[in-house]
């Protein structure tokens, strides 16, 4: 009898433990946020000394550079509660403002850094973003590794994704490079881009060939993502410093080496992809011309492509390597932009460039802007038009 | 010229969008926390609306349950500071509390989440908490896998660290199985202990041999920690489902099978070890136990020891077992507990009943209590003694 009373004690102090934290928070009990199953979503916040609180959310309309927000209504206890309405299948990020201050939700664990803001993301079913939920399907492995880059005189930290089975298979595996925007490194695409649930569905469903996604970091200047490296835990900033200049191109080569002599993989062109958002779409704009018989998938998702003649090095021998990359012939040049894009008509530029040197290339126009939601979205239909 | 303007244009809008968001964040410039060259902290936040803010952290002496809080001034445009006094080497947690609203540090994008809340987390170095930094020395692997677990009727998530050089060398390698407390998972042990920073550091040092460290779920009812299965995006909860129950460590043999059917590792007692906190404690007791000549190591960190007689299952045939476990020999049985923990009691009990059938164990008692704090120090004091 003793001894079960011990172990009530033993919960019963946990629970206290956990009780208390809650009460803390402020949080007993409260759900926030409820996807319901009509597709509406439920905000709930404790808040009892609070005159005004608002939920703030990318699904709805933003006023310029501000983001959208509505009124919650106060209700027992001092929870403010809001429902949307129907939200299209999306993941979401929201905050809640309680009198002016923007908070993330207490209730909610699940948030994902952007650059130097952490936000809480919730994720609508019955669509698109079915494939952004761990599902019951066989699970690829994710790894953060160092590898060596001479190139840049540094060891540098890679998120590499392997498709389920890799490790108990003799098979050798095509490669796709997936590679961030400004402000990102090697965590975006996996964390905001759910990259490894996109392709362990796509793989599952039989539209994407198992493949090794390498998440390299952009910035070349980085060891690794902020608090990822022996810089500590630092405020993270637009990285701009040699992001643009030519270098993560020319020593790209490092990490192709890095993946095909760690890796079972088929290392042809063939058998190599590489795409990237924004940043990463120059990126991979000019490393695939930089080694021109290398790739023979392109992917381009809102790139930020200077035209021509910019002072960037990258730029340097611009017609010729193009020119040259076209005469090797690829099998895909995917460009895709959103119709509100601020890059809209750079892409525009470039596809014109394109047309007048009879460069093929498919291109794909959506809906919306610089986003998130746009990249999972372009991410979700490059990848079946892979390595076929 | 005009390629110049553009890429004026561009960086001009990301600025922009960058100003934006931290206009709404309220965090212009701000640095927070900032751990000062003499050990002080120093927090800032902006809310110029609030009229009481303060700041509570783990390093504040709490009143039972609830945590220490102190008051932050009101400045210059709306920011409320507070610099703390020197603080010991070590990681810490802590959270603002705005008009009495508990919020997360908008200016620190460094969060770990502990069952159903995060908080922010800085470290203070110049002492053990040089251990928890990313120094520059070589770096570990670290992955998340899926493996089978048929005892469990499911394929189940795994965190698992292999040591510099894994990939690039031949050699086989010693295991350690570290198990996290109740409401943890597979992620508790990389994100909360630091477990990666602590062995690339101790390896460099030559402190402790190179080995591969096996994070297990020790909630056998769930897949993956919360918000990697099919569950989707759930709050986290104290999980007591067949946690203690004997079930984990009868499927225990799964996870040891997997790894060694798939890494390179010396599949003999004298190169396996486990060890665990509070409910992982418990578990490391018991499954050593369970396989009574399969580990030389045994570490008990603050564990939640239920004396012997207890209904669950897992204590059957306890006294037989746990002589068996003496008879066949061991190296080390290290019991660790902080002289406040609530669970000393039973674990005095516990040795004392190891010192009646005589089976040897080392002891470390620390100050404190049922803490992270003491299980990072556990790590750090334990691994060194492995494989040796």
């Amino acid at each position: 009898m003793k001894k079960q009373i011990v172990l009530t004690i033993f919960l019963g102090l946990l629970c206290i433990a956990s009780y208390a934290q809650q009460a803390l928070g402020g949080a007993t009990n409260i759900i926030s946020p409820e996807v319901n199953s009509n597709q509406t979503v439920t905000f709930r916040l404790l808040a009892p000394n609070a005159t005004e609180v608002k939920v703030s959310g990318d699904w709805m309309p933003a006023e310029g550079w501000v983001p959208g927000s509505v009124n919650m209504t106060k209700g027992e206890g001092g929870i403010w509660t809001y429902t949307t309405s129907a939200l299209p299948s999306d993941l979401y990020m929201y905050s809640f403002l309680v009198d002016g201050f923007k908070t993330t939700d207490p209730n909610n664990v699940y948030l994902i850094r952007d650059v130097a803001s952490v936000t809480n993301v919730f994720i609508v079913g019955d669509g698109k973003a079915d494939l952004y939920q761990v599902n019951n399907v066989p699970h690829g492995t994710v790894a953060r590794r160092w590898y060596d880059s001479p190139g840049n005189n540094k060891k540098r930290r890679v998120t590499i994704y392997t498709p389920p089975n890799y490790e108990n298979s003799n098979e050798k595996y095509p490669v796709l490079y997936l590679l961030h925007g400004m402000g990102g490194d090697e965590e975006a695409w996996i964390a905001l881009g759910r990259t490894s649930q996109i392709m362990d569905n796509l793989i599952a469903q039989g539209k994407a060939k198992p493949m090794i996604v390498v998440m390299t970091n952009g910035n070349v200047a980085q060891e690794a993502a902020p608090g990822e490296s022996s810089l500590g835990f630092y405020k993270p900033t637009m990285q701009l410093e040699n992001t643009m200049d030519g270098k993560m191109e020319e020593t790209f080569s490092d990490v192709i080496k890095f993946i095909e002599s760690n890796y079972r993989v088929k290392a042809d062109k063939a058998n190599r992809a590489i795409a990237g958002l924004s940043m990463g779409g120059y990126h991979s704009l000019h490393i695939s011309r930089y080694y021109p018989n290398t790739f023979d998938y392109v992917g381009l998702f809102s790139a930020a492509i200077m035209p021509s003649q910019t002072t960037s090095p990258a730029y340097a021998d611009f017609d010729n390597t193009l020119q040259k990359q076209k005469d090797n012939g690829y099998k895909l040049y995917w460009i895709a932009i959103g119709k509100t894009d601020f890059l809209y008509k750079t892409v525009t530029e470039y596809r014109e460039k394109l047309d007048k040197i009879g460069m093929k290339y498919q291109y794909r126009e959506s809906e919306g802007g610089h986003t998130w939601t746009n990249w999972r979205d372009y991410l979700s239909e490059f990848v079946p038009l892979l390595f076929k």
